[in-house]
């Protein structure tokens, strides 16, 4: 074993002996953790900004893009916006321990299912360094450690973000270990942890494309994640024009660079006459670039030639594709060719439409006659999110508390015995 | 690609591509199905029995154990067997389509979670060829396309189960290719089986450690398994005696095989001496091989000393591991370091232990008074199971119908878009 591969093996070791703790700590001490790192961050907020700048200032030097850079920033809002994540898990119900499903069977015995922690998880991550605070306080209320690799390029930020994790850990007389930060940007640290099936139980990597099939394939643990985006509107020819012009323009300009912003518009060509031209309009003067079949040309001046390679594209910009279909059908096939299983909308006014579509598109969110830039955790109603998962198993969309624990079986008997 | 991995892919796109239909497939069809497999069954046992022959004599030729060939054995009783799973499966309520957790959101959307099916299912297993029916049997009902990998000393076996199962679905104007056996004993089949994650979503292992290893490390694709059944009971310094007793020799020696069979006691030391004598004898009478702890051997001349590698052993045979615990926290230590997450059973009268073993103990079933052996689909009413699961992802515990599927969230709009 190398010395990192060791190291890991050690760290995994540790967050599974601090995890056992956290299977029956009252929910008023995981609050009170969380409601002191909020405290510490103020408190601290210049020291961490000042470990920020140096990652800042490396990351220009190295030539970073204003993106990344902005993405990696932690700027006064961006702490203020970790303070507040922090107070919103701190008031969420505590997931654990509630029992459901319970009944008595035949034999006597009565049967339920109590949500527990699923352990210890591992984060893997990009830039942005906020992710490190939010991560730790959903895994914290969720009975689960985690251990946190974020970007060689926020090294400094996270481990600063670590340190007082830490100390909010520590002054409530609990394991500083619950919450690690790998200190190496070694790339053979992500593979040595991910060897480590039985200590830890859950990886969830977020990034590009490369990264999560990186990860994928060298997991010998469960691994959640979406690779891409690439989300449809379809707008059927009995869509109200006005609304569906609405949620498509909404859907692929008001954050384009999100992962359920719009990436492909399919429309009826019974409606594509009166629909088209008006909504590429609309795109067009949001400046965004268009790219289309051969009919949707003839119907806007706005819409260039798409080349095959555009078809199933996650653009993440102010980019789409535009394609006319003869049906319903020819919809749903699309989706299924072209789609990432991530967010698809049916704008119709059609019942029967509208109750086929949503039972059969395959996606983590199904959606009639709205925006796909509501497939998100806060706005489902799960608060703060860790992750969206198209792996379907276990998670089929944003993963919220409850995403991060699992029910096992608990049996109350009477000295019963199989038969 | 050699010519193996492009017969897999191809068997893979084949059942991802059948399975689409089954998103949308009325219930009353796939019961209908389900019937006529079973009818045909029954019409060509003869036929299916000829070709368990083949296999029953390949085995014996080749040195299978007694214990394999048995295990092989498409008796009268296992067709029998077949059928009624059959039925019970057809007079299952189908889990999909059912929408829960629907709430209005402040955006004015309504959020809902509807249950899926996950799409396609691998299946490796071994030798039991009735194996091959069930699973098919739970994947059509839930909406899955299956593949399936019997032991190589099943195929023909398995062809002949695959070719009625065809029958069955043809009658009904359905894809045969929903479920499709694995044509050839070649290992390297498996690895390639493994690297379609496009298009299958699920792997199922059952067997030996070793098989389930090899598949873990290699597969790029979710993989719900249990590597080990080591289920302890701890008998509590409060428990009543005759019913630890009578649990204790239950668990142990109804079914020794089986996962859930005891493979390990515990005894608080201020019952030991009242306890272990008596239920010494009574497992020595059953025949069970008894290695314990110093402590235990004092007190029983039917318990032998046992050696460091006893200690968190699977013996699936009459003998099980016997120590005597100073008191809870070192029973639960116990069961956390030797424990396979699996069943764990304390025999208690205290209700603050019984609840603090029920929280804190991670295992898959957690029972208080009653026998290790309950923990199976049918003891807790989840009908046919295709497994347990230790790896707490997804499923945690015994798999029914609801473990084959998957929630993907459904909106219902008006319009709406994000502010």
């Amino acid at each position: 074993m190398t010395e990192i591969a060791g190291r890991m093996r050690a760290m995994a070791r540790q967050a599974k002996s601090a995890a056992t703790v956290l299977r029956a700590l009252e929910s008023g001490t995981k609050n009170a953790v969380l409601r002191e790192l909020a405290a510490l961050l103020r408190e601290k907020q210049a020291q961490i900004q000042q470990e920020n700048a140096l990652d800042l200032e490396a990351g220009a030097r190295k030539g970073l893009s204003q993106a990344m850079l902005a993405r990696l920033e932690l700027s006064d809002r961006v702490m203020a916006e970790m303070v507040q994540g922090l107070h919103e898990v701190a008031d969420m119900a505590d997931p654990l321990g509630e029992i459901g499903d319970m009944q008595r069977r035949p034999s006597g015995i009565l049967v339920g299912r109590m949500r527990v922690p699923l352990g210890v998880i591992l984060m893997i991550y990009e830039s942005r360094p906020n992710v490190t605070i939010d991560s730790a306080a959903l895994c914290l209320k969720s009975g689960n450690a985690v251990i946190l690799r974020g970007g060689s390029e926020a090294l400094r930020s996270n481990l600063a973000l670590a340190a007082v994790s830490h100390e909010a850990l520590s002054r409530h007389q609990l394991d500083p270990d619950l919450v690690q930060v790998v200190p190496t940007t070694e790339r053979s640290a992500i593979d040595a942890l991910l060897e480590q099936e039985d200590c830890i139980d859950l990886v969830i990597p977020r990034g590009g494309e490369g990264l999560l099939r990186a990860v994928t394939a060298k997991s010998r643990i469960p691994v959640l994640k979406h690779y891409r985006g690439v989300c449809h509107a379809f707008v059927d020819e009995s869509a109200d024009i006005d609304a569906a012009l609405r949620v498509v323009v909404s859907a692929k300009v008001q954050r384009p660079s999100a992962c359920n912003a719009l990436e492909g518009l399919l429309v009826h060509r019974n409606i594509a006459q009166e629909f088209l031209p008006g909504a590429a309009e609309a795109l067009h003067r949001e400046q965004v670039r268009l790219l289309g079949c051969e009919r949707s040309q003839t119907l806007s001046p706005h819409i260039e030639a798409a080349a095959e390679t555009d078809w199933g594209r996650e653009f993440l910009d102010l980019a789409m594709t535009v394609r006319v279909v003869q049906d319903m059908d020819e919809a749903l096939a699309w989706i299924e060719r072209y789609g990432s299983r991530h967010t698809e909308s049916i704008l119709t006014g059609s019942y029967a439409n509208a109750r086929r579509f949503l039972r059969e598109v395959d996606a983590s969110a199904v959606m009639v006659n709205a925006s796909t830039r509501f497939n998100d955790g806060g706005q489902f109603g799960l608060g703060l999110e860790i992750g969206i998962s198209t792996s379907k198993l276990h998670a089929y969309g944003p993963m919220g508390l409850n995403e991060l624990t699992t029910r096992k079986f608990v049996v109350l008997g009477n000295g019963e015995i199989r038969a």
